[in-house]
């Protein structure tokens, strides 16, 4: 791995992290550990509303690193689910300070619920995306004009990437290595992460009303 | 879920982390997703040698609740590893705090090179451990008389429970839940994960020498 290998040809890939209170932790730690494995070819951002600590939905809290408001231009601005999107979709706040950070990210990827908060915010009208399969009716009323799709582990639509429930995170961010980079450099990651890559994002095991044992 | 399906007929599973600098994010965050998923049923501590924020080794930083000499009797103590755990093997008073709250955790459970740290402690000596295949001739100079496994997704003996690189540590933890409630549980966490759970310990698809395209 050699710093030509970047997108921009020696600048790190910067990557903000969107945490809130409530924030699913795997949706978050699965992807910033593909990332993170990418070492110095990467630059990553906790980014919050507050300067405060940050805790989520399982109990551990994250210090943040920066404001939204503060956060430049991203080449990925990573959305996070969990229990905390449903005060979120009602905090107009918030929805503005997203739209703006969003607009300004060359890729928005967002795992689970955090579609919603997309959604909501209007970013993913008229746009294909997906999210978790145990929330699909409310994430989808969060957004009448999105084109959900209910059997994807994974969908890009432009810049937007939406990814199923949690670990469908990991997978994502795999398939984002190998688009900006190369699919080589996504399968060293994904062997040094000791991690089983679902490369096919239309191999969705965990579609509505099928239950894995 | 009911309380009454907890260990201890109705306490929650008590669960704390061992946060150090350089700590690997997914080692951590994976295992603490399943567990965290477990809603009332648990109570995580992230546990540290100061008071003060741990970056992790992609950068992110985490607060700790507790000293580790602070730290009760758990339920399941949870060691990750990381490039931090370089340090902390030639660091006498982290193995001797270290030693002192495995000893009194019912289970002990590492994540990929957080079996260095147990391996150093002395807490593996005549036991079956594995740890990263990446790492693992550093892994294994740290305890010569520890039972190394080269193939194992995770290995138990009695209370010591390891596993492989990173993500094995999310397949132990499902285990553990197996373990410690029942395998019905385990597999409505991996659902709600949405996390294809790699059951059998001796599946090991990144054993040495083996690279997965």
């Amino acid at each position: 791995m050699t710093a030509s290998k970047t997108p921009e040809g020696g600048s790190p890939l910067k990557i903000a992290a969107v945490i809130f209170p409530g924030f699913e932790l795997l949706d978050v730690f699965g992807p910033l550990e593909m990332f993170g494995l990418l070492g110095e070819l990467t630059e990553i951002t906790m980014a919050t509303m507050e300067q405060s600590p940050m805790a989520s939905a399982a109990g551990p809290k994250v210090l943040p690193d920066a404001l939204i408001s503060e956060v430049d231009t991203q080449d990925i601005l990573l959305i996070p689910g969990g229990i905390g999107t449903r005060a979120l979709v009602k905090d107009p706040g918030f929805l503005e300070a997203l739209r703006l950070v969003a607009a300004e990210a060359k890729i928005v990827a967002s795992v689970c619920t955090g579609s919603a908060l997309l959604a909501k915010a209007g970013l993913l009208d008229g746009r294909q995306a997906t999210s978790n399969k145990l929330a699909f009716e409310w994430v989808t009323s969060q957004g009448p004009h999105v084109l959900w799709q209910p059997k994807a582990r994974w969908v890009a639509d432009e810049k937007f990437w939406t990814s199923s429930g949690i670990a469908a995170g990991i997978d994502m961010s795999l398939a984002l290595i190998a688009h900006l980079f190369d699919k080589a450099l996504a399968d060293e990651i994904a062997n040094r992460a000791e991690y089983l890559w679902n490369q096919n994002p239309n191999d969705d095991p965990f579609v509505l009303g099928i239950s894995i044992e």
